[in-house]
């Protein structure tokens, strides 16, 4: 199946200039969806992942699933305020502004191998601040999988310490 | 497995008297997150589901877990202006305010057959907001499944047209 085909481009959401990635067509296909997950447990099947890590909340729509499919364990990393307990919070640079996310402390115990499963890889800055929360917290990041990457924007240059791992390629 | 003894309680969280469910302790761990989704899956076995649908972002842990469970397609139930393409949005009250919830209105055909999953049964406001999105777009929904059913809460009587499923009880 071609995955690309499955995906509709909304141009100009949420602002004028962006080809907006709409991937709840290809989520809304079972066939579709269940190829995307399989092909990404298949790039994590020998790396001996303990648990997957997704940001909310369309990290959690793969993330949850792979970790599923893997028979492991998912760590939600979060905004501000949402995780109940006691959490590690890392506020990173956007475009205009900043972003904060948070993880709980006693997620993943010290040495454990994670994964980090996100939608889409533009710029990086959600998913390296993402990899740091894990790291913080002792864990190891063993891999980086998207289902799309927008090849222009370079975030796999930010994330080269780490394997990385897409499914369907954008120029933008 | 005692999927209960999996569910973390954290009193006074986000505010003064609420013992907040932490489903987070769960789904981190393998053996829990898998059997309580093989449960829900269980129970709409012979449903003849042909989509799932969950509210965001919670319901999305669950929702489309269970959708690849199933090889079936999963909806997002997003909050206002999330989703790209065109939408159908719901406003419905709180204790205070209002919330108001959005679906894709091209995301399910005619007649199709919707189950909604997500984490926790309260008032049941959510659920029949969501409902009421999927009726709209001519879905029919078949069931309805949570993690967790608070029932001094009594949003079970709300939902008492449809067929309601937990698998962990509280009273509040």
């Amino acid at each position: 199946m071609e995955l690309k085909s499955k995906i509709r481009v909304i141009e100009d959401f949420p602002e004028k200039g962006i080809s907006f990635k709409d991937i709840t067509t290809l989520i809304n296909d079972g066939k579709a969806f269940s190829e995307a997950v399989n092909l990404i447990v298949e790039d994590l099947k020998y790396r001996e992942v303990e648990y997957i890590a997704g940001p909310e909340a369309r990290g959690f729509l793969f993330g949850a699933t792979v970790a599923y499919a893997l028979g492991i364990g998912f760590i939600p990393v979060r905004k501000p305020g949402k995780l109940p307990a006691e959490t590690i919070s890392y506020e990173y640079e956007l475009e205009y502004g900043t972003n904060t996310l948070e993880i709980h402390k006693d997620s993943i115990e010290k040495g454990k191998k994670v994964a980090i499963v996100d939608d889409l890889l533009a710029t990086g800055g959600t998913i390296l601040s993402t990899a740091k929360l894990i790291e913080s917290i002792g864990g190891e990041v063993v891999a980086m999988e998207f289902l799309i990457e927008l090849e222009s924007l370079k975030g796999r240059e930010k994330l080269n310490k780490y394997h990385v791992n897409s499914l369907i390629k954008y120029e933008k």
